[in-house]
């Protein structure tokens, strides 16, 4: 059954079961924000054939994906998610199923992290495209932005890295994964398909650090290297980073060499992490109690950006913003 | 000079003087929400070739429908306004040039209501679309809503219905308008370009109405019937219109025969005037406060939705939601 059979209104009725009741019906949604907490707003557009495909993310997939993306600059800013907006452009031909599938992976990652689908709206094109918007709400002094980093901070990532460049490697050439495990396979394509947002570190963040310390981060959806680097442009820093701390899945480096795995860790992307900026006391504290954190590097006074071997195998090298995923 | 040939992040650095500063450069924004009052939300959706085209809605034209139609979602609410976010699909191939007038007219609209744009996201995709997020905010016994409409109630629109329509019906033929005196053709072409969101009736509604009254009420963006029907079906509730009654611009009447004239009032849409059902003593108030609105007819217990002649010219008909903008 294709959207054009059943309509606007047929489709809107399948999907009001994929919202929060009582939401739709109107021109708008109204929620109550906690009072005392800013409003935290974040926007991603995905569109069919450029951010996602069927031949490597089913429908529930791209759901999932699309709304992990959103929650997860919800988590770079240290906020709990209120819930999303969704807006979908649809060709007619598109199958009602997809539809469900797409709300169901959507569905799947929000009911994770307690939140779900404010309202929306649905429009003919003749292409499809996704954009979510996410709501979410935090204690002013609580928010964490890029320009906070201090020299002498200590760069913490709360992940592995290069994952999910891998799983769509797999996706895109199966024959590759040849010599993997069942399971390192499923691991890597996993991490593509089914990215997890980063709001579960929050509250052992707040529990660690000091109540008047601002903190920098971002999420590494845009690469390891971009986030290092776009929060030492906001804060005017410069970052030294060990090229052998930074962390990869064991998966990773069963399949390809480590030259590769450092590549697709640095400027892969979609690994959705957190890059954290913290006073080294709190990095230790917040490495030891959280097993898959990872200090990788320092803040530094100059704005040199470098990848560094304290074992001086390899020459420092500068991080590089082009390598990165780039939009146009 | 085309998008490509700037990039991304070229092209965020040319819109950000376009948005609130400071709200650029994090991973979401950051804003307060007035105490004690609820959050409304609101996202549209407009695909190029489908929603707006460079053959009727210049780029600056389509920017300011784009947020019109979204600040009139939160009128609808009862809403004020506190910034929207932009999700924005490009080509390579557009035109740099093509992007600023767009945010020119968004932020020209924005500002007449005191408001601005918050944030969004970028993306590359063989299609241009755009995906507008409207944040707003109204204390909970000020929120409008289609489903507390009361038998007895007047409907009262803010004003003339039908010139969208007419204005497109310019645009596209041009020969139409010749008999029309300039100041007509542009007020229609105005209606369709550069629609009006009744944000400026609230104040008056909340200064005429009793405090504890909850009313009912939309948009017309998708036809004056289409709110109607959506309104009585929401209330359970039916209505009588007078077709005498429904207000029509002195240039459309110039334009087309009395029954095209009505036919595109009532399903023509996209005029972005409110249909608002009042106790009848607040009604005559309103409508002797705000000159542009009129009492088109009530609303009956019984569930059907006619179209009345007092002066028994014409037969009653049914109101119909199939001849109303149809997404798929």
């Amino acid at each position: 059954m294709k959207v054009r059979e059943i309509g606007e209104q047929g489709l809107l009725k399948r999907l009001q079961s994929f919202c929060v009741p009582g939401m739709l019906g109107d021109d708008a949604a109204v929620l109550a924000t906690p009072p005392g907490e800013q409003l935290i707003v974040t926007t991603d557009m995905l569109v069919d054939g450029v951010h996602f495909s069927d031949r490597t993310t089913p429908p529930d997939a791209a759901g999932w994906r699309a709304v992990a993306a959103n929650l997860s600059d919800l988590a770079a800013m240290g906020a709990t998610p209120l819930g999303i907006t969704v807006g979908l452009s649809l060709t007619g031909e598109t199958e009602v199923a997809w539809v469900e599938q797409l709300y169901t992976g959507m569905r799947e990652c929000l009911q994770r992290y307690d939140s779900g689908i404010l309202g929306g709206d649905i429009v003919r094109s003749p292409l499809k495209a996704i954009s979510i918007t996410a709501l979410g709400s935090a204690p002013l002094e609580r928010i964490i932005r890029r320009n906070a980093a201090q020299p002498g901070d200590a760069i913490v990532v709360t992940g592995v890295h290069g994952s999910s460049r891998a799983g769509l490697e797999l996706l895109l050439h199966p024959e590759k994964g040849e010599n993997l495990t069942e399971s390192d396979r499923h691991s890597l394509i996993q991490a593509h398909q089914r990215p997890q947002p980063r709001l579960d570190i929050l509250p052992l963040l707040w529990d660690i650090l000091p109540s008047q310390s601002a903190i920098a981060g971002m999420d590494s959806s845009d690469g390891l290297a971009d986030a290092i680097i776009q929060i030492c442009q906001a804060s005017n820093t410069g970052a030294s980073i060990d090229r052998n701390l930074i962390p990869a899945s064991p998966a990773l480096t069963q399949l390809v060499p480590p030259p590769q795995a450092l590549q697709w860790a640095l400027y892969g992307g979609e690994d959705f992490e957190l890059v954290l900026c913290l006073p080294p006391q709190v990095a230790q504290h917040f490495v030891q109690r959280l097993p898959s954190a990872t200090l990788i590097g320092k803040i530094t006074p100059e704005t040199e950006i470098s990848l560094v071997d304290p074992q001086k195998k390899y020459p420092d090298e500068p991080l590089s913003l082009n390598r990165g995923f780039q939009h146009f």
